[in-house]
């Protein structure tokens, strides 16, 4: 076990698998041109057979090294990658094609579990999500009560974009991304129904307003996290400082009233 | 009263509210659907009639809690509470049926006057408006002067988009937002008017220039927020180190003095 | 000439003039709807005149209250006020109606002129601009090389939007918006020149990036002004305490002294 | 060589490039336009040939007053201007005329290895992107997997926009700049693929999250840069302070000792 350690901690280790993903990639880039696909079908599941074991072996290797067993599956990275690779499995043979090959494209995701400064990115990425919560909450509130009362008002006037609250959902993620809202819905609308500026505008007002404060929220937490740790190191430096001038001057103290003492004593 | 009091303030009160405004905005969200409106009218009328009362039977118990009564008005959002529920106690029965329907939707609403996480951070994305109130005032008579002006000129060459005060207001709006100004509007414009890029550009140049420089004030306005209470916090304690030191040698001084009183008195 | 400064500094003075400037903004307004101005073309001008005149003799006021005479003309304001005035006297009865109609509207501008606020906001966005001096000119340059390229590329084969050097210009600001960058140019040029994908994706990126840099230096220009003026006070509140306490600890040096000095001569 | 070395650094030198490099921006304006190019054919040849020749000399004064002769070399800048000079005497009197006309255009990018100022603030835009590194290589794996999932589900359907894999990824660089991507692809494709909403609402909140923290990437480094200098300054002062006030209790410290020396002498 201690062996199958050394191997899976070896530098050498990481950089077959990113090859073997990189293989994989390119692999996949070919296949997804009709031609080459059916030119040279056999050789590119051939190729993809053997990408399959080589995963499966390196998943099982850093399985069987890690101490205890089961500590291997509390990271959210070794999960991902053991689904991957035994779903890859399951499904050969089955008739299941487009999901083997959409398997085999998010292969190239392992990079990120591969790579520390990229795994690392993306845990930061995802730890500014949580404080964004409460705004995400307020524009899905915001997207619900448009969504309703634009299937309401305007479901039978245009029921290709207002037809059902489904339909209506998708519009409003058209229009907060302000793509043709004016000249591909409103201005059609507008004909039918002349006051439906009313609820554009609101919308477009209040739903850029949340997204530019969910913006900001995550430049406020990004920037927290980079001052932060500056101001820490700073405060700590001057705290220490300021600490040990308190010492000194408390260590004079002490020196005086041995001083009034030996007076007195005299 | 006390009773009431105490019903009000458990957290089950408000888990329940939570719940009713939920079913009320699934409720809701079937309506939005016109085959299941139809097929279950009666049905959904019906659990609206439930779901009125108990709103209004819990407004009335955070009413008859309030000590003094008028003491819930002072609340913004028990207002908001009140009317919501009121109007829709005085449109029942009425002819005004989408003005119900948009009153029910508008309770999903009350989720952020029930939830205290939501409802501040409501109050702070309020707090930063009166802020920008100046920038908003230059947007609004860089608006005007645009909209006069565009109607001036290009009123009758393209009415559709600048034949009056209030179109060339919406179609501003629409530039402002960088939609389909230069494929939809422009473009087929300079053909009858081949001066009218000057409009444009200067509009937009203004006008995202404005905006971005709003956009900064909320930034700025939520980093200082952000950056003031540490900063706040960290000179608090800094003044207070650097009192407690002063203090001591201030002591320090005081037991200078004692030394040599004693001495010039021996 | 005592009295004339004390009219022009009271506050109703600039009320009454805000006011002008309100029932201007009106005006012009009403004037922008065809019937209204054809209806009453006769009271619009004569109610025009009488506003032309009422500013007239404000600035009169404030141009003979200034000492000396000349000062009135150092402030920028104050020339962009009086050009606005005697310009609309210059133009009347000549056949430059639309001159004059929009010298009416530019009037509404004056507003920033007379509410201090306004004019304090404007300054500080007009103060941001000299910073951005070398991105702008950057920007210039990447807008120049793309015109003449696109020109010399494009030129002959979608003169619509290539056909000389200031219509690719226009197209290329239309781009950097990235309003129908693609539906609207790329796309129909794909299929003349299939290579101009690398034109678009290329002057996107460095416009964009040089944009961004752009809007980066207003909100740094702007952040910094903000923390520029609580950093110094902090530092200098801070440093005062410094000082303080040095000076203290420089007297219980004086005192030590003394009493060395006491016992010494004792 | 001397002489050399006074020629390139006097401040005429510099104009006197400034100037020839304008005349051949404003050459290759006109140029631009067929009928000037026609019609002054051999005068634009002739001035661009005094022009070409002007700028060889200038880089071979600029090569001949560098001391070791290699190191013009080591100059980025230097090298950028020696291929755009040099490959234009290779490109004169062959049938590459796109590529001189193109070459010609380039010179004008001179102006930033001529003017110090902006050949900083391009040194530190190009300083930016190492640490945007992991962000570029996180969009990059985004955007090869959206381009092969893409060309895979919807290549046969919609052959305009994912044919083929390179055809998919400038759709994808489209969709990002939110350009048309609902009502010029997503709208058409939602009637042969009716789930595809999935495909683009999943690309636009992972593409617009990824850039978002490119671009926050971008703003912390330039705020960091901007604070840091700023920051160590004032440390720095408050550390010295500090230092002062410890060595001035520190000199107490030895009085003191030498007090209670002297009496316990005494």
């Amino acid at each position: 076990m201690v062996i199958l350690r050394n191997i899976v901690d070896r530098p050498i280790f990481t950089r077959v698998v990113m090859f073997l993903i990189i293989v994989n990639a390119i692999l996949v880039g070919f296949e997804s041109y009709p031609a080459v696909f059916e030119a040279y079908f056999s050789w590119i599941q051939g190729l993809d057979r053997i990408l399959l074991w080589a995963f499966t072996i390196e998943i099982l290797l850093r399985l069987l090294s890690s101490r205890p067993l089961y500590s291997f599956f509390k990271n959210g990275w070794n999960i991902f990658d053991f689904i991957i690779i035994v779903s890859g499995h399951l499904f050969v043979g089955t008739a299941f094609i487009t999901v083997l090959r959409i398997l085999r494209v998010l292969r190239i995701l392992r990079t990120i579990s591969i790579l520390p400064s990229l795994r690392r990115i993306v845990t930061a990425l995802l730890m500014t999500l949580p404080s964004l919560g409460n705004i995400a909450l307020l524009l899905s509130i915001l997207f619900y009560i448009f969504a309703v009362t634009g299937t309401m008002l305007y479901g039978t006037v245009m029921p290709e974009y207002f037809g059902s609250l489904h339909t209506t959902l998708l519009t409003l993620f058209q229009i907060i991304t302000l793509e043709a809202w004016a000249s591909g819905v409103m201005r059609p609308l507008l004909e039918l129904a002349p006051w439906s500026w009313i609820y554009f505008v609101l919308f477009i007002l209040f739903g850029t307003f949340i997204v530019l404060n969910l913006i900001i929220g995550v430049i406020v937490t990004n920037l927290d996290k980079a001052n932060g740790s500056i101001d820490e190191e700073q405060t700590l430096s001057a705290d220490e400082q300021l600490a040990s001038l308190r010492s000194e001057i408390a260590e004079l103290k002490q020196m005086m009233k041995q001083m009034a003492d030996q007076k007195s004593n005299h």
